[in-house]
């Protein structure tokens, strides 16, 4: 701390707790929006899809807020070294969740443009990817609470997987829109939906690099950021 | 400034100006690898779309070395208020460019999957569209280097161009898939491109967002951060 005094520690302190309870809560928002735009999806549920929509802007609010409490925590606490890189971290990560969120929205916002059709193929494999991916948040968010290293490079460990279902579900929905030309609109919201799916798990992974860094002061080893995997090409 | 001194504000400054210089060439990057990525595209120049991929890094280390001099800047000169917030919201636009250059990287990693194809349709449009997009992330960083919050509002005015191109392409490619079974892999993967420049829009709006606030302290008129237009639903 700049001022180093007993007041000064207990107060950064604080704002510290009240953080990480707010990035929590948000996590858990995200989160839950992932599980439910995916169960608005196989159960066709409308309803349920425009409650993920409406939600969204808590989590926007959530961001707002956490923003204003870093700004503030670094005007009036003058954090240095470990700390200001915590709350800097902090930011980072919140901006990580809200993405999150958008791609939870945008899964919903297309359930109303497929539950029109009768029968789509890979509804097995996209929650079961959802599922993958929606637990990739749960733990980074833990492994960023307990500043777990290894939780968190675990949860990097399982983006393969997702990109796997990613690969397997782009390969079968593009063999679905060449046998049913009719229902190539709809697959392609379904395509959609498994890369927005895909790009959450990315970013529980970048989340699960801040944390590892910000626990060891190491970087994993290299992984380009961001990164898509390569969609089979199949003609 | 918390020291209030003429060399503690100078120094302020002169980090300032230096992150302003930064943020700059790290848009610069960003909005070459727009262009490049479609042009490699329309061309199906491989050695280009494989340098867009290369370079992206920089625009990585370029967000790396800024967010370095943030903290720096917040530690060594405790800046308060305005300029505190300044280097904040510089902290989130870079975030918001490296993922601008990320949507560039994946057009870039598509062009291989596309090229062999021997003549895929839209591409007249998509060029058109990554023009607007990237004249977006042009002037939105001007708008952000003058302080110009009309040139950032009228950035956001654009999106709707970009939404509405993005919809007709959406529906020339699924009209396409459908009467090319064969190409659909391709027409996927064009789809896809189409979205990333979507996104790249939106993104050049959320910074514009930004720069309005930063510049006028107030919020431009209600709209969804982060908004995908609705594809049109047709069968």
């Amino acid at each position: 701390m700049a001022l180093g005094s007993e007041h000064t520690l207990k107060a950064f302190d604080e704002d510290i707790d009240r953080l990480r309870g707010l990035i929590s809560e948000m996590g858990g928002r995200a989160e839950a929006a992932i599980t439910e735009s995916i169960t608005a999806l196989t159960r066709k549920d409308l309803g349920l899809a425009a409650h993920v929509v409406a939600n969204d802007h808590k989590i926007d609010e959530l961001e707002a807020e956490i923003e204003k409490l870093v700004v503030q925590t670094i005007a009036l606490r003058a954090p240095m070294a470990d700390d200001l890189r915590e709350v800097v971290a902090a930011l980072k990560i919140v901006g990580v969740i809200e993405r999150i969120g958008d791609y939870a929205k945008n899964i919903a916002k297309r359930v109303p443009l497929i539950a029109e059709s009768s029968s789509i193929k890979p509804s097995t494999l996209l929650p079961a990817m959802a599922q993958v991916a929606g637990e990739m948040v749960h733990d980074v968010l833990n492994a960023f609470a307990a500043r777990d290293a290894s939780l968190a490079e675990a949860v990097c460990g399982r983006d393969k997987v997702v990109d796997d279902f990613y690969n397997s579900i782009f390969r079968t929905l593009v063999t679905y829109m060449m046998e049913n030309p009719r229902h190539i609109t709809q697959s392609a919201h379904l395509l959609f939906i498994a890369k927005n799916i895909e790009r959450i798990g990315d970013h529980a992974t970048n989340i699960a690099e801040m944390v590892y860094f910000a626990a060891t002061g190491q970087h994993l080893p290299e992984r380009e950021r961001g990164e898509h995997p390569t969609e089979p090409h199949e003609e």
